[in-house]
Order: structure tokens, then sequence, then C-alpha cells
């Protein structure tokens, strides 16, 4: 008998028969002799009308009124659960946030969970029950409701896998499991049957959509094993685990592409000390997240200056920057918004060295121009013109070989 | 300055629009230097369709489920009404049941409240925020939410005004206020100024639906005066009040009526002790609710037992009359599904006889028959062919001068 944990998202959960089908799985589970806590996502769409509908009554809305607002499209699909269990024979229990109790921090929108009180759970797990938790959200000290922000459910999954010493959290999802590339990219994309935390965060940040990166910390932290898999097929997803559960770990896990960030290079700025807080102090005051940053020495106690922000803060951090560039006396600022950044992960790399030239030479091999690269122990990141894209991530995909199944490092 | 809850129905919070409406219209008393509590129901058409999913996950929903769905609805309006009055300038924050917090029983859809904690409103609105309740809303000793039947924002509304110790109670609505009689069948009805507790509790149960019977009940206990009035006009709707604050009563405050009871019938029962309990125990096992009931005697130890049932309860009690006729030798059971009630309805009817015998006689001169009469302190209820409804209305809102303003009862 074990204790599951399983997170189904919103599409898992977007209509009366598609509830019914998870609550049976569920169940099947359950009958087998397993206590299962169940965390849901609102049905799918039912947060982007809620949104919607917020934005009706005030222009930027209140945040703390937000989440009160958004808190109900996950109650919804827990008493629906609960109710589709009830109707199939078995006995169940729907809990909110501030039932269970989920506290957080009170940073509404995107709160942070402080503590789980895992008692009520096991309460009602004892008492034979199948515990249906509403994802995303919480309570905050003063009693208000709280929400975790998008993914949050995944946070939710996790944290309460960690709290109970779950033996297994299952993220199930519209997709098998975490791929080594986008499928629709390159259609020899092959499922990962294991991958570590590490290598997840990364692909994650990079934009690999299955699971929320701040989960997959959290599981890192609490060693929570997370199978991420697909509500509708039966077959194995992908688990996310600890390195040393890895017996075989690939040099590159995946490779990942973003075309949502902007380039931004000041040209010939004077190299003065704090020269990078008088630029990038005014870009985080404005709340613009940035993220690569590059500087080239140039001659003559002249510097170049190159940084990423997400395309949608382009213009704004543009106007920013123009008027800094008079401040600071730099000769030109210049953007560029069709660019993307293609990246390759694994834990493999710590120990290979020639990773990052194998990529670069593939890139070159495709005419490909490189216009930033920055690196971290598991990940090298380049960014490229963005029509390149599609043709950059085949090419390293091949090159690794990343269609065959768990190559070990053994025999590279 | 004044303390003022202010309840708002489905109808006036059907869509983004009418809820900026009423919080500009609630805005104005606060901006005079009123303290302001809101209740507010669900938007219009929610709490059926929430009613229709669970519906289509449990034949029979659990009711504890059904609380946690149906209690979404009323939590979406306060957010998006706190969103309203911060976008136009004012503060406001929204509370729901559970935060308040209203303690009730834990009679799932049906519960009541044991108690309220007025101090979490008292803060918010000493610190100049209008206070947005979830109305109909409730949480359980066992932490669980309830929520209180149809109807139920009125009774949070006037529980509140009793807690806060409120100057008014204000129940807005889609009607004018309470009238003589059904303003559809009688174009002469008259909106009611003013009218005690009693004659409401007679109003509402007889079926004028413009304010909960519960609420009236509290109002009454509590001695919170209640102003019903239409959320679309200005104009003073009705008070129901304590009968020492009326100085005029009328004879007769109101007309009612109700077509959705049902006749049953036994005739030439024998007349032995227990023989009421025989044919009532079963009716009420089976959850039927009977509203009148009459018993003639008849020569030789025979009686003639008649009593009313829902129109919806109808068959199922018929099924169970004829198996209990056999059982008691009844020589026979015949029904009449095509019957309704009228009653008047006044405090004044206390101390002046005769308005019984006026009520039989003017019925007679309409040729109209009486099947059975059953009488309280301020109301009369005659059973009489359906058909004969809206003439007998007519009659008896005219010949008790209901149309004519405030007949102080000297004059009469």
């Amino acid at each position: 008998m074990a204790l599951i944990v399983q997170k189904f998202g919103g599409t898992s959960v977007a209509d009366p028969d598609k509830i019914k089908a998870v609550a049976l799985r569920v169940m099947e589970l359950s009958k087998q002799g397993n206590q299962m806590v169940v965390v849901l996502s609102a049905m799918a769409g039912e947060t982007n009308r809620l949104v919607d509908l917020a934005h009706k009554m005030q222009a930027i809305p209140d945040q703390r009124e937000m989440d009160v607002l958004l808190s109900i499209g996950e109650q919804a699909t827990v008493a629906l659960f609960a109710m589709a269990v009830k109707e199939a024979g078995l006995d169940a229990v729907s809990l909110l946030g501030d039932q269970v109790k989920i506290s957080t921090d009170s940073m509404h929108t995107k709160a942070r969970i402080k503590s789980i009180n895992a008692d009520l759970i096991k309460r009602h797990l004892n008492d034979g029950k199948i515990v249906v938790v509403a994802g995303f959200q919480g309570v905050s000290e003063s009693g208000d409701i709280t929400t975790l922000g998008r993914g949050g459910s995944d946070t939710t999954a996790v944290a309460l896998a960690a709290a109970l010493a779950a033996d297994q959290c299952e993220i199930f999802t519209d997709v098998e499991g975490v791929y080594t590339t986008d499928p629709n990219i390159c259609p020899s994309a092959r499922k990962i049957d294991r991958i570590t935390y590490d290598e997840m965060l990364e692909l994650a940040s990079l934009g690999a959509k299955v699971l929320d990166i701040r989960s997959v910390g959290l599981a890192k932290r609490y060693k929570v094993p997370i199978h991420v898999r697909s509500t509708f097929t039966n077959t194995q997803g992908t688990w996310v685990v600890e390195e040393d559960k890895i017996m075989e770990s690939m040099l590159v896990s995946g490779v990942t592409y973003n075309k949502n960030e902007a380039r931004i290079t000041f040209s010939r700025v004077p190299d003065t000390p704090g020269i990078a807080s008088r630029i990038f102090n005014p870009i985080s005051d404005a709340g613009i997240v940035v993220d690569m940053i590059i500087q080239n020495t140039r001659a003559g106690d002249m510097t170049d200056m190159t940084f990423t922000v997400p395309k949608s803060d382009y213009e704004r951090a543009m106007k920013i920057m123009q008027k800094i560039a008079e401040d600071i006396g730099a000769e030109s600022v210049t953007g560029d918004t069709k660019i993307a950044k293609v990246s390759i992960v694994g834990v493999g790399m710590r120990n290979h060295s020639g990773i990052a030239t194998t990529m670069f030479h593939i890139l070159s091999r495709e005419n490909i121009n490189i216009m930033m690269i920055s690196t971290s122990e598991i990940k090298i990141s380049c960014v490229i013109e963005e029509k390149y894209t599609e043709l950059a991530v085949r090419a390293l995909h091949d090159a690794f070989e990343l269609d065959k199944a768990n190559l070990p490092l053994e025999e590279s």
C-alpha cells in the first residue's frame, strides 16, 4: 500500500465527462489499496474567463480580490470530482487551501507556500476517503485567500507529497512526458524516461512547459520523485528524480528553444566602475526581468553591453535605455526582436569537456551565426537569428543522438 | 452617520455593468459618511448553472460537496464588487462566510446560522472600507462550507444587521416593495409602506416571494427594521417593522394566493383514537409537508379527513394514501390538483370580529365555493377551485379597499 499524490491539469478535467474519467482512474489505484490524494486545477479556460471578468471591473484588478475570484475555479473542480467518486461508489472529500491548511505568504497572485498541515488529510485518508485538494490556492497569515500563480497546482501537488511523505507524486498532463525537444519541430524527439531535478529545472526555465519550475525546485529540496505522464494513456511518462537515482546519465538530455526574448545592445559605453548598475537598476525598477547579459571589452576604455529582456517588455525597456544611453554617453543603443535562444541541457556536461565546442561547430556547419553565448554547469545557450530556430534544434538533436534511447555515458 | 446593511439579489448583480451600478449606489451612502456593509447573491442564473453541473456528476449530489460548489457563486460576486468599488476610488474588502465568520449548524444546503462574529467587519469598517459579504454561506463547526438554502442571502443580511446592531437593513430586489396583492392579477394592487413582521411572515409563507421567510423571523426576534425596495429606482419601498412602530394598522394588509398545493380527502374513516397519526406518519416519513388539515365528524363514528400537500408531491402522497386507506378501512380516497388557496392577512383582524364573515360573503357573492377554511390570529385562508383564483383575489382586494393608501383603523 502506497500513499500517492496525483495532480491533474485543466485539460484533464475540462468538462464533467473528463472529470468522471479521471475519477475512475484514481479509484482504480484506491481499490488496489493505495491512499490517494488528488490535486486538481480549474477546468481548462475557466481561469482565463475569470481574469477577463476581473478586467471588466477594474483596469488593474486588486490582487487580493483577484485571488478570491480565481480560487473559485479549483473549488468547483474539487467539489464536482468528489461527487463523481461518490457516485461511482467510493468515499471522497474535497478540501480547499484554507481547509487543508496550506499556509502561504501574502504575495497575492504569486504567493509562496510556507507550510502545510497534513493532519486533516491524513485523518480523511485513514477514514478510507479519497482526498481531493484544490490546487493553486492557499491562505495567508491574515486569513486571506492566496493563489500561487500559473502552474501553481504542480507546486501544490509536490508540496503535499513532501508534507505527507508520499511514495509518489504523479503530475498528469496532456503530453506523454518530457521530451528531448519539441516534437512539433523535431519528429525524432524522444520521451525521456528519467531526468534529474537540475536538468528539469533548466528545461523548465527554458520553456518546456510540462512542469512548473517552482514545483521542480521544491521536489529537489524535499527529494520528492515526480512522475510526469499523460492523463489520456496508461504509458509510463518521465520520472524526475535525484541524480544518483539515474545510473546512465546522458551527455545531453534535451534541446530547448525560446522565442520570447529580445536583445538590446549598448555600443561603445565608457568602461567606468558602476556602469552596469547604472544600466540595470532602472530596468529592474521597472519590473523587467533581464535574462542573459554579455559584456565585451573594447580597446580605449570602451565596452559593449548586450542583454535580453522578454519581448513583451522590449518597447518599454528600449525607451528607458535610450534615456540612459544619453546619460552615460554610450555611442548607440540598438535592439533586435527577431532572435531565439537555443539551449542544450545535460548533467553529463559537468564531467565532459568539448560539449560546447561541438554545439558551436554544429551551428556553424549550418551557417547559423551565434550572437550571444551563456553557460551554466549543465546548460549551454546560444542566441541566434529567430528564423534558424527549427534548423538549429533539429541539427543539435541529431548531432547529440537524442533520438537514441538512454545511451549510457560509458558508451559515448 | 449610520451603519447600513444592504443586500442585493441575483438580478441586481446579474452582470459586470449591473455590479458597477450597484457599487456606485452603495458608494453614494458611504460618501455621505455612513458605514456600509453589502451582502450579495450570486449573479442571476449562476446558482442554477452550478446545480445543473452537480447533477451531471451525481444523481443525488452529495450535500457537503454541493455547498462547496454553490458557494462559489457568491464568492465571485463579492470579489468583482470589491474591485468595482476600488476602481471607482473608495476602499473595499470582500469577506466569505468562513472569514466573517458566520457559524452555522452542519445541515448542508439548508444550514441555520448559530452565531456571527462581527469583529472583523467592524475592524474593516473602522478602517474606512466598504465591507462586501458573500450571502447565503457560512461555515460549520468542523470547518466545512455550508449554505443557507434559497433566499439565504436575505437571512445573511438580517443576521449581520442584528450582529452589528445596524441602523438599517435594506433588501434590494427587482420589485418596488411588498404589494397588497399580485399586481399581475389585480391592477389596483398598492405598494404597502409599512407592515409588521407577523404580517410579513404570513405573506412570505403564503407565496409573496420578495423576502425569505426565515429572514423575517430573524428580523422579528432581533427587532431589525427591514426596508424592501427596488435596485432600479430610488423610491421608498416597504418597511417591515415591529407592530408598535405602525400607528395606523390596516384591518387587512394583503391578499395572497397559492396554486402550488393539491387536496387529498379520506371519506368515511372509522373515527378511532390515533387515526390521524396513522394517516400522517407515513406522509411525514416520506418527507412530504402537509399544510392544511381539516376533519369533519360524521354520524356513526365515521369521519372525513381532508388535507393539502405540495402539487409536486401529490402523486407520491396519493400512492401512500391508497395503501393506508385499505389498512384503516376508509371508504375512499379522492384527490384534486385543481385547487388554489386564497388568503387575507392583517394584524387588525386580531381585534375586529366579522372579517372572516366578510370574506366568506364576498366569495359567495361571486359564486365561488369554499372547499376548506383555515385561520390564524392574523390570517384567513380559503381553498377554492383554481380557476376562480384571480376573480377571488380581485374581489377581496376591492372589498377590503386595499387600493386606498394606509386607511387608519379608526376610520374603517
